[in-house]
């Protein structure tokens, strides 16, 4: 239905179809946010997202109005999702604890990024299974009332080790890439393998 | 901080904090939206959650305007939130793939509620390990244009079980208790332990 993407150079990823790109955050995994503007750039991590439409890919991710990170988003429109895996829980815990106004966190831990291919929000594959590039639909009232944000996905991509055909493929092969869920109080879940009670769609 | 709510009689759960109510979410587990208007009453299973602050505990859930569940919060202004876990999976489908605007689905499947102790929507415990009453705070606009239903949680319990002083307790112990999350296309997928990479809060 929709065209995939091309993929920034160095990418190993694959892409998903615009259509799928619900899928990669359906399950609740915790993100990790990146934003650009100018010279500035910032990445932290959220607990709180949520897809909100198949076609066009819409999300709602909580954004505290008072961070680094929405200032950015304010003056460039756009931002990175990132998603994490249990390779990089600890790069997620890093990220979500200071604020990114003082310093850069890429440098600061040495984060590779490249560039996304639509909008050019950095985006992160070491310790990441799936990144996804997000045009701002601007909503003064829900971000301002319920820190609520709400994109639209323009480009995704997955790493094919656990995201392929459209699904992730939680099967216990590769239980280092499984995405990471937040518990609150310092605490993540991995989730464990797939399982079926009977076809839905 | 908050007091906790009284329970149903016939309640084998636990109350929950209100401050706590966002951490029963946090993680992105699917769930079951309860509702009764008058003489109605449903439930369907929801993919699509978020916090959106912890104090006071509230929430964005996306339900589709065209659904049975929607007319009758419309009328109530509220809405029960039900955490299926393993033992669970198949309500969780069931109630998924049916509407409930021809038949009591409770009924057919076989579910039994207790009325909530503040609101009086029901709440399931069988084949669930949490539930929250959620009074819809009313927005037009983000319900029109992105499904998207804005609530504030005004009591919570959880089954003690798996969930208690304030944490889900993933310890691997009663693995069946564990919340289940939706992949699509008929898959699930349930958390496993939880792991610490440094404390944050």
């Amino acid at each position: 239905m929709t065209t995939a993407s091309a993929l920034p150079v160095g990418s190993r990823f694959a892409p998903v179809a615009l259509e799928h790109a619900s899928r990669l955050l359906n399950h609740g995994p915790t993100i990790m946010v990146t934003s650009t503007s100018g010279e500035r750039r910032n990445v932290m991590s959220a607990a709180w997202s949520t897809p909100v439409e198949f076609v066009p890919p819409r999300l709602a991710v909580v954004i505290d109005k008072n961070t680094f990170t929405k200032s950015l988003i304010d003056a460039s429109g756009k931002f990175g999702i990132c998603v994490p895996n249990v390779e990089g829980a600890k790069m997620a815990r890093d990220v979500g604890v200071v604020s990114g106004h003082d310093e850069d966190k890429f440098a600061t831990y040495g984060i590779a990024s490249l560039a996304g291919p639509v909008l050019g929000v950095p985006v992160i594959e070491t310790g990441c299974s799936a990144w996804l590039e997000c045009r701002l639909i601007p909503e003064a009232h829900s971000e301002d009332a319920y820190d609520t944000c709400f994109c639209e996905v323009v480009s995704a991509a997955a790493d094919p080790a656990i995201f392929r055909d459209g699904h992730w493929q939680f099967d216990g092969s590769r239980p280092t890439l499984h995405t990471i869920h937040y518990l609150g109080g310092g605490n993540f879940v991995s989730v464990g393998n797939a399982f079926s009670v009977g076809a839905i769609d």
